[in-house]
């Protein structure tokens, strides 16, 4: 059972959600697997051509949506108005690929005559959908992580139907979402490609159940690595695709610092952007001790005004792993501005300490404190600083400011390299865009699967396997591939 | 501890291995992390020129290494010189992909001007080795799924380094490959990419190491699954590719019958090819209820001679099966000819059945007898054959026997798509050509990731993680991709 809560004020409103009984969840996955049958068997064109529609349809309820989600998420209109439109070109990103060929395509392989192993005979390799997939919707991307988000357009645009957890935190929007998109695929023919649910209870035994193929979600590490758990420990175990959190480290150069005021600020925009509340925030940040940014840094976020938390949850996991953080570093924070409403609110927040202090207490360099809490780390030697970076956890980002003839870049790209699905180069961590060349996953705990990405167009090969046809006559191969 | 038996005397002989002390392995995989350094650092055609090499010296001991493994495994002179050309063919095959390019070459998304969504940075998405892989060897392959084989093969050319699992049925044939293989990575500055151990509990062990990245597998569902679970619930989960088994149908319609009395030799051909004991035998061959095959089968499979197991492990575990299914399925074995001789053998075998005895117990169409002995399942309703097909577990292959012109071709084949990895037309599932069009996996239990193959050359992804590069200036980029 469920209530919207408006983070700004801190009060519940709206209709109250039930969490979806079990014997529910069965019949939701088994209509998902009918209309399984007959999404995987049209083609590609058609698959997205309905996707497009989807997307136009939420473009339109784009104005009632984010009013919805804003009560629900407080992350303000600019923002959502922006993710409606990130989560629509999404959609229509995905089907323009499957519609072009794109990671759909078979790959034929013509006979080769002679004795093996150098003969063979004809194969076309194609790609299948696996099966009805359960997504979980994430916290803090009400539309483009949640119910019809990148996790659920990948697999629709793959072949597959999806199954969706609906997050507490927003259940509202995820309803209106869903009635938008399930009307459309409904009066398409696909009715029930994509179902809603509720509740943790129905989540996990969604993912057990024998006719799932696969999950995906974004969330915490706690609660991805349970569902990582029970997918993995199925009598038939199925791919579980979990972003689950990331400590992301930005390394700072003396040769990349630029207008120290500048710096500053655009680290704290960064820092801060939606509460900090993304998988990308600039978690740790290197700097040259002495450095002019430190007290530009000190002095900014001072200024800094609080935004809501998502939830009354992610407030107090925050303010624990603060806590946590402060004292494993011996460092009080620097605190922003608070807010006396009685909203879901903390004071904006840095952390200083150096590496000398971080050497001794690695672990604490592997607290994600999730929210407007940035680390800032001093470092006077840069050979022990690379040795830190490779005691980082795995992470979604890493980020290098330096000059392009700096001497050391090399060294730090390919220790970052090492730990991090994307290295970026004088820019900040935040902002994902959708795009082929994206790569949103990194290794363990960034994702249980650092082969795979949850955000740009590769996120569809996640839900398709391989069927070689092997020495099929042309006729036969053109009505299966 | 393990000694090499010989099957055909089943008299053990040569040198006894120890097992590896996990001291030992700690000390090999520290070995392999340090030479992954420096492998992984080579230029795709610098692994390939030595990978060449290697496969040349394995050709160049060819003979010995035949001779031994015949000692070893019973499989023959001719089996045994065929899969040493195959494994070299493989290490080429995968050498000359990376050479070009294939599945290694970064990925460019050049920059787009313009607002997000649909703005963004230039990005390379590159593709990165995991690390050191743990590589357990198979029973059934001394050359081609063994130290030197595909899963090594695939991981070195993606620039991962191995540690390889000798399998306790070959040590012999193990060392000297590794021996030759180790001699010539060292001498072209590569020492340790390849290591070699001994024992069932060091490989948990090894595959439990932090600095391991990456399991791959083939044998038993029993052990490869134990594996798996290791697999994935250390702390930090790594990826585990296990090739499991497989219960392989085979559909014949009787449009695809032909000559009943070559059919049937065929099928016994590939049903008893490596006595049985290829994960890609034809398991269970349904056939028209009257067909003239029936007789044709049952006459040829009683002049059928048998050939040696390759443990006394694998001969008792058969005849344990063999003996399950003949109870659950009420029907005496059709028995070939026997062995007075000492060594490990059993009579090759055909239970016949028919399909209402099948639907009462689909659970005996799940067993798979490793080994000499066939299921032949008669059918009169081709409806409820296709509701069987679906009751099958996951399968690497199936094979369609059909007229072109069949109007049922395209049912059965769809419903053996659902089920496995590669779908042959009238063609037997043994003779598993290396291809980039290759699929060697399937559906749990045939594989544990139904997303990859374990041949042909598609299997390198296995290995490679993507890490894109944001933002780099051009001269950066030709240095790190």
């Amino acid at each position: 059972m469920v209530q919207s809560i408006n983070p700004r004020t801190g009060l519940a409103f709206g209709p109250v959600f039930e969490d979806t009984s079990l014997e529910n969840v069965d019949g939701l996955i088994a209509k998902s697997q009918a209309a399984f049958a007959l999404w995987s068997a049209a083609t590609p064109a058609e698959r997205a051509s309905v996707l497009e529609l989807v997307a136009d349809g939420l473009d339109s309820h784009a104005a009632a949506l984010v009013e919805v989600a804003d009560l629900e998420t407080g992350l303000g209109s600019p923002r959502l108005t922006g993710e409606v439109a990130r989560t629509t070109f999404q959609i229509r990103e995905f089907a323009k690929a499957i519609k072009s060929g794109q990671f759909v395509t078979a790959q034929s392989d013509p006979f080769v005559e002679g004795a093996p192993p150098v003969g063979h005979p004809e194969f076309i390799r194609t790609l299948q959908p696996l099966g009805p997939v359960v997504v979980f919707g994430a916290n803090n991307f009400p539309f483009a992580f949640s119910v019809l988000g990148g996790d659920t357009a990948s697999a629709l645009a793959a072949g597959c139907t999806v199954i969706a957890k609906a997050h507490p935190s927003h259940p509202q929007t995820s309803t209106q979402v869903y009635e938008i998109a399930a009307e459309i695929f409904a009066a398409h023919g696909f009715a029930d490609v994509l179902a809603l649910f509720h509740g943790v209870e129905a989540g996990s035994y969604a993912l057990k159940s024998e006719a799932v193929m696969a999950g995906a979600f974004t969330g915490s590490l706690r609660g991805g690595r349970a569902l990582f758990d029970i997918a993995s420990s199925r009598e038939v175990p199925i791919p579980f695709y979990g972003e689950l959190g990331s400590v992301n480290p930005v390394v700072a150069l003396a040769s990349g610092l630029g207008d120290p005021k500048g710096f500053a600020t655009a680290y704290l925009d960064s820092l801060l952007l939606g509460n900090g509340q993304f998988c990308t925030n600039p978690s740790i940040l290197f700097v040259p001790a002495g450095s002019p940014v430190l007290q530009e840094i000190a002095d900014q976020v001072a200024a800094r005004k609080p935004t809501p938390f998502l939830s009354p949850a992610t407030k107090k996991a925050h303010d624990a792993q603060r806590e946590v953080l402060a004292t494993t570093l011996g460092s009080a924070p620097i605190l922003g501005e608070s807010n006396s409403d009685t909203g879901i609110y903390s004071a904006p927040a840095v952390i200083f300490t150096d590496l000398e202090i971080t050497q001794k207490n690695p672990a604490a360099l592997r607290v994600e404190c999730f929210g407007p809490t940035g680390v800032v780390v001093t470092y006077s030697d840069l050979s022990a600083l690379i040795e830190q970076l490779a005691e980082l956890e795995g992470a979604l980002t890493g980020s290098l400011f330096a000059g392009a003839e700096d001497e050391n870049v090399a060294a730090v790209v390919k220790a970052l390299a090492k730990r991090v699905g994307r290295v970026s180069w004088n820019s900040w961590p935040t902002g994902v865009a959708v795009s082929v060349g994206q790569q949103h996953g990194g290794p363990y705990p960034a994702s249980t699967n650092s082969l795979h990405t949850s955000v740009g167009l590769h996120a569809i090969s996640r839900f398709l396997r391989p069927v070689t046809f092997q020495n099929f006559p042309a006729t036969l191969v053109a009505r299966l591939s």
